[in-house]
């Protein structure tokens, strides 16, 4: 198998790919790309991922994208690992359908607050969009409580989902979330922020 | 088994679900939600999906949402109807990934023509949001052509997400995409309608 090699930038999405790999034990070569030098809009990554985003992962059999679609491969190429539902369709489909609510619902609400000129091109629409931001994750975080049995999302079995709401969740402060009223999100982040998977993708990741 | 009930409402993604199952041969109930009475906000609904949207799918296990989820679980639990790549991670990933964008970027800049107000109040922004969607829906459309081999979206077989992108791609003219430079698009579109379980799910859909 080719080494693989995944492309993050500090404090966004890949991080939650960048702790699949390391809960899987894989082997891999980490290149972080610097938004603010627009590197992921540099000719080079373009050929790696025409979208111009983060993560990207370079395996053998090509390069994948988009973080639910990224988790489920990972957990499925390493399923010593047991980071996702093996043989349940059932339960393969609810951590799909958690890590689907957090990339097309909770992260995109997120983005609001600083990629406001991705929907439009109006600055005082851009500042109205960021206004709502405490609003919109505090939705979603309170969707995300009722939703959370513990001590992981799936409820006895770590899995890939459980990086992933850790690194979303971990933006609730900053998009001004007040998290008292999420117990279990909080004591969520750090049960997961305890393993030491994370503490690694962490301290690699930067931001 | 018990009998499924899929939670649809006209013209919107709930139909990529919609014709997954009738390609898988599912026998199912369905019910159509009225988003201008807002049904899907109703105690009743709510019940069932607190997120207050469509699609739902009610099955044995319980109800399940978010359409990338959805298609895959329907290609899981009807193996022979051969919708989705099976024992092959690499390629079930490619096709997560496809689902995963059109639900996590196209359908979220389609939404920003008539679901502003999810993303801000004030109504200057929510037009201006509304003027960018031509542009927005044509960049994705640009990233879609371009990845679009076909026949079929993941080249000889047909699987879930060719459903998924005829469901999206009916939206391209009315969110002002000229569709000329898109020609794989278009013939893709005329391909899946074609099939007999996409015009039954149409005809019972509505909208």
């Amino acid at each position: 198998m080719k080494r693989w090699t995944l492309y993050t930038s500090p404090a966004s999405c890949s991080l939650a790919t960048h702790i699949a790999l390391h809960e899987a034990g894989a082997d891999f070569d980490l290149v972080k790309l610097d938004f603010g030098a627009r590197q992921q809009q540099s000719a080079d990554f373009l050929a790696i991922n025409p979208k111009g985003r983060v993560p990207a992962l370079a395996t053998d059999d090509g390069v994948l994208t988009e973080t639910p679609a990224l988790l489920a491969f990972i957990a499925q190429r390493f399923p010593q690992a047991r980071l996702a539902p093996d043989n349940d369709a059932f339960a393969f489909a609810r951590m799909q359908e958690f890590n689907s609510y957090l990339a097309s619902t909770v992260h995109v609400a997120h983005a609001h607050k600083r990629r406001g000129a991705r929907w439009a091109d109006d600055a005082a629409a851009i500042e109205a969009m960021r206004a709502k931001v405490p609003q919109t994750m505090t939705a979603c975080a309170t969707v995300i409580e009722a939703r959370l049995v513990g001590p992981w999302v799936l409820g006895e079995h770590y899995s890939v989902a459980d990086g992933y709401l850790f690194t979303i969740a971990s933006w609730f402060e900053g998009d001004g979330v007040d998290v008292k009223p999420f117990p279990r999100i909080v004591a969520h982040r750090e049960r997961v922020g305890a393993r030491p998977a994370v503490k690694r993708a962490i301290a690699e990741a930067g931001g």
